[in-house]
């Protein structure tokens, strides 16, 4: 029977999303797995495989899945681990082997693991704005700043699985904000929607006469800076400014690295391109050397959202 | 007749040198043609090849060479281009197809051109520090800052052929020195050889009243930073230790980009490893996600000086 078929999923902190994709990115079936709290990896993979068995059954293509494709927090594609995900207590603590666990559970059909940021810059490359193209790179502004890095085709893996992690490149500021990850001045600490939340508390602090509706809200969040910004709120405006002149100046040094024909944004963030795209894009040609000035391209994830994750997961089993 | 042997070609603002090489590295003969003023690209490369030519007799390897390859600055592998190279005057101000020209006045020998910095790490690989790697970065500190990104055994081009400007990496320090290349605080303004005589400029302006043998030198070069370090001047030392804890910081980003194995140095600053090889270690590792600290090795050139620079041309042709 022809393998014409794959099955991408998500894994995250909250809940696993999966589907079946056909090779021209329709999702044909798709189901949620909440999370739930063991810390069992087997349990865990169990579950999931029992998910992927039905889901496929609901499809009806038994027999016909090529394989599985799986983007986690710090997948690991050499190894099919998920190590330090301090968001999944179940592979938490220890290097869970994955991929050939989730094999075995679903009968034998091939699972390739990588990072969901990896995923996403698959989901891109094969079915969105990066279709076609060799070289670029993808960041995903959602919670935090993930990234991943196309070159002359393929995902960059780097010598231990763990490349791309552009979110942490450093001294975006001097002594700048200290970052989850324990250093300071990370992207991620500006231009993720923590970030954004996190200066706009930091501005309504530095300027106590402004007035802004975003004084007004409690636990202030990226949404909330973002729907200030649609109804015409300055300083909601000068937050996404700074962000995109942040991630601009940011941009070009990772052009300047790989020379990718584009940067794809994704993400939560990402929405809000009506306000970022061109102070980023301002700031990227600023700080790019001449011969790159105005060439490379800041484009926006086209993949339907809520189908963008399971897409990216299941471009991965393309390969396989 | 097998063809056993390649051709390498490096071309300087000062000299080009060029030699018969064999496959263990070994370099047979060679010979250096100094820069005359002719801004006629015929004229050069005709010259050039002339050389070549006599080379290979004197080699008495007529008939038995694979490929000629070449590293100049700008050079472009995609499309055996120099362009925008200051300081060739034939080449400055039209881009000139230089491969093709030099493989017909070479009686068809097929020629390979990059940059510098990617024909020395091409070397490194083939027969130098970083042989069996697949994935290392060279960073050359000379007179400027060049780099030569290798992932899955591949020199980085990009989509463009240019990547790997990473002396142009910004924000090195914010608001800091101009740049050669007219951007301001990058690496190469810091960790050049022209960078850390700037460096003791500054210094010996700031520090009037400290003691140094610096201060009686006049137009004080990176050499004379070194040489007094080795003397024990505090001053000195002091200068390369700025001069690694800036790199180290950019190590740190470009190792969070590709994952590498290896950082590998290489250039007239790379002299001085005794005071730069510990505070770049150090603060390569202080920036890096806890993921990667104390795992990723700082090389140094593991090539006789005054072969690497043809060997590292060389090593390009072994893949025509």
């Amino acid at each position: 029977m022809k393998k014409d078929y794959v099955v991408g999923i998500d894994i995250g902190g909250q809940s696993t999303k999966l589907g079946v994709v056909d090779a021209r990115g329709q999702v044909l079936v798709q189901s949620v797995i909440k999370a739930n709290n063991s810390t069992d990896p087997n349990v865990i993979v169990k579950e999931l495989a029992q998910g992927v068995i039905k889901l496929i059954a609901q499809a009806g293509k038994h027999g016909q899945i090529r394989g599985i494709g799986v983007g986690a927090p710090n997948g690991n594609y050499y190894t099919g681990e998920i190590a330090f995900a301090p968001n999944l207590p179940w592979a938490a603590n220890s290097s869970v082997n994955f991929a050939n666990m989730l094999s075995l559970e679903c009968g034998g059909i091939p699972v390739a693991l990588t990072n969901d940021a990896n995923a996403a810059a698959m989901g891109e490359m094969t079915y969105g704005a990066a279709k076609g193209m060799k070289d670029f790179i993808m960041i995903t502004l959602g919670t935090g700043v993930g990234s991943g890095i196309v070159i002359n085709g393929h995902v960059v893996y780097g010598f231990d699985g763990f490349a791309g992690e552009l979110g942490h490149n450093c001294a975006v500021r001097h002594n700048g904000r200290l970052c989850g990850c324990g250093k300071y001045g990370c992207l991620e600490a500006y231009c993720s929607a923590v970030g954004v939340a996190r200066t706009a508390r930091e501005w309504l602090e530095m300027n106590p006469d402004e007035q802004t509706p975003l004084r007004d809200i409690q636990d202030i969040s990226s949404k909330d800076v973002y729907q200030a910004a649609k109804e015409g709120d300055k300083m909601a405006k000068r937050i996404f400014n700074y962000t995109g002149r942040i991630l601009g100046e940011k941009l070009a040094d990772f052009v300047q690295f790989s020379a990718p024909e584009a940067i794809v944004l994704f993400g939560g963030l990402a929405r809000a391109k009506e306000f970022l795209y061109e102070p980023t894009l301002k700031a990227m040609n600023e700080n790019l050397l001449p011969l790159w000035r105005g060439k490379i391209k800041i484009l926006f994830s086209q993949l339907k959202e809520s189908d963008a994750a399971i897409l990216g997961a299941s471009a991965l089993a393309w390969e396989l």
